[in-house]
């Protein structure tokens, strides 16, 4: 495995699962196959949960690990070509990655979206330059547009939450908050979900659209009792709009899930990739409830960074 | 043990030190026991000698180490129960100290007090939710209202400098300072050296008693001069007035330790927890002088913190 | 070895250059070296390469790494004597290497220089600072005039690039810059340079002539053309003037090399110590091109740091 951006990275979702699920059992079982070896963790933005399961997962593999908070520790990054570099840009992407790759052997990366430029953050532009120039294996730790490590742990979860022969009914479901945040966690687990074994519903209100080339075999439904109707997991989630780029369009107040709302479905499990703005996206009662399934994902999210650093280490898919 | 939080964690101030100049003598004999172990230190302030003393503890006992400097490299946690999250507040301290539990074996945490609502700040409102929601053995960096790896540190500091039979006459001095500092590191000493074997005497002006709940054993002596007489060691530190809370009552810059005033005493050895303001708490003739312990106060912030994450490793008192 | 801050803390250039090529053939061949030992790099200043490129030098030698990025993660030090503390500065610059001292085996400091005060920075004041009260050995991660692990590289880098008996012909170039850069690299880039068996010359337009101490047996010229005839490398950088202390002299963009006038050398190879301004210092098609062995130099930054770090460990020169 060179790179690890997307379900498209991967050959099976349900192989990579039961792959995490054995390591999860004996996590410290292959802790020298790091050694002498060095990962590199890049923030381009803040980050609590991937910055630390990420570095627990190298330690739990004898991986050295190396943090840098780009900007706060080193400077202001240009990433357009051709630029003549006369303004507040100390360093080129060019340069910075391909250092990075000097010192590290394999390499994470956080960069979130403008909200700005759709054309831009949905490009991929730092992630992709990354790639190309640090020469090393990268894996995503959340990009413009995609959350992979974060939907390779929701689908752990889920597995270990189901083990009937029936396919589970799964909906993601658009939740309000205050501010607009990236369609990146909804646009990754959409595109796990589709390839995983799932009866897969999408709930928004209309102008949330994602991105259709990730939600290929969904189905959408604006009526979130009706889509939530005998769900067995309820992803909540909010997103900015796709199409009027990077907006919110209303409040929507009536889309956060409660209590009441979860008497609808299959006794559904509850999950959240956090962090969660309690009585904006959900309610404490659900969040505190038997339902949240949520620490159990903030686990998993060890076993997903453990299992992708291992397949990078072993030169595997 | 599961927490360590105040003198009241532990059974006997005499064993603990008697541990930790063991652990002293061959800092490297349990060099294994932290093995795929991980320590997470969760800062929210600023931190010198406890970020790196406690670092070094934990490499000496092979145990892993994370480092979260959570307003700088995370966002802003929510504290109040039952709150709609529709402000500033990114996260809820509910869900920040349960991720970190299931990433840390072992979390440190430093929070230190608003000094504006006593009783909040009293309440030890962080320390307790994070020992509440981590679910796993937390040790205090300095909360709002101690510092126990200080004051430990400070124990085994008077007791390597003090092989009498006789009690130890011990001085906690107040100190003019530029602006309001908590009462934190004077609580704690206070109530380390309440449970020691020492003739142990408080002087301030009036107007800054601590809290009585730890001083109960100590003399409190408003007059410097005579606090001071024939004392063996003198613990200099300021602090903002508890009763007053968090005020500053005028200047007091005739309470500055200087060499004049060690004079008075029994050629006491001088004590400061760092950092220290020259020329207003402490004069540079002292801090530079013979009588300064304070670098063995320092070295031994090693060794407070070793013996606590052993006992804990252990899971022993 | 007690201290690595320039060329005079080692014995022969040509020595130290073979050990680190020694070291690079088999980087992890003394990886228990640093057991149990600390090095701190305790960074004033923003850091990249140097930050990444020492840590994983350490990491080859077993050695635990604390990073302490001291105005962000403690607080604001003061490095005046005599000073009564009570504006903005928390803690003495005395104290704060000392307790540094106490926690690490080997301190790595960056500290740039003002460029206001040339007699306060070219005493390296902090750095000495750091060396006198640490009272450990002590490595400079580039200090107000110097920036020797650079140097070292630089050289490591030009002996792989050169198998002929005779001596190349180096030069040093100025470069265009859009904000005043310190004298650091090019000052040790010349003492190094000095110390090697090089037909070295220096160029810049007048106005830029370095500390004289630094370009004992350099050549001067201040046409850039005809300076770089038949270089076999150039090493482009950009510094402000010593002379009119701190100061940017007339903008001088001919300056930049450009592929054109790298047609007027010995298919010289271009070295740069990075970041750089694209398209002000250099053009990207020097950058991008065949001469450029930039890469190279950052690569070996790995290397001058673990030789360092390998003859302290082994108390060596």
């Amino acid at each position: 495995m060179k790179k690890f951006t997307s379900v498209n990275d991967i050959l099976s979702v349900k192989d990579l699962v039961s792959k995490a699920i054995e390591i999860k059992k004996n996590p410290f079982e292959h802790d020298q196959i790091g050694k002498n070896k060095v990962l590199g963790l890049v923030f381009f933005n803040a980050s609590l949960r991937t910055r630390l399961s990420t570095q627990k997962a190298a330690m739990n593999l004898g991986l050295n690990c190396m943090v840098m908070n780009i900007d706060k520790e080193a400077w202001a990054i240009e990433t357009m070509e051709g630029v003549v570099m006369n303004a507040d840009k100390v360093e080129h992407i060019k340069e910075a990655a391909a250092v990075m790759g000097q010192y590290c052997d394999i390499i994470g990366l956080r960069s979130f979206p403008s909200l700005k430029d759709r054309n831009l953050d949905y490009s991929e532009d730092i992630l992709n330059k990354f790639i190309k120039y640090s020469g090393v294996p990268l894996i995503s730790l959340e990009s413009a547009t995609l959350h992979p490590l974060q939907s390779f742990a929701d689908m752990i979860t889920i597995k270990e939450n189901w083990n009937k022969s029936t396919k589970p009914k799964v909906v993601l479901t658009w939740a309000p908050h205050v501010k607009p945040l990236p369609q990146a966690v909804a646009n990754s687990f959409s595109e796990w979900a589709c390839q995983s074994d799932f009866d897969f519903v999408i709930t928004h209100p209309k102008g949330y659209e994602l991105d259709e080339k990730f939600t290929q075999n969904a189905t959408i439904n604006h009526d979130q009792d009706e889509a939530i109707a005998n769900a067995d997991f309820i992803y909540v989630k909010n997103w900015s709009s796709y199409h009027d780029y990077g907006k919110m369009i209303g409040e929507n107040h009536s889309w956060m899930l409660t209590e009441d709302k979860l008497k609808l479905t299959n006794d559904a499990k509850v999950m959240h990739c956090l962090p969660v703005r309690r009585g904006v996206e959900l309610g404490d009662d659900v969040i505190d409830g038997p339902s949240s399934i949520i620490m159990q994902q903030v686990n998993n999210r060890v076993y997903s960074a453990q299992t992708i650093l291992k397949l990078i280490l072993e030169n595997n898919v």
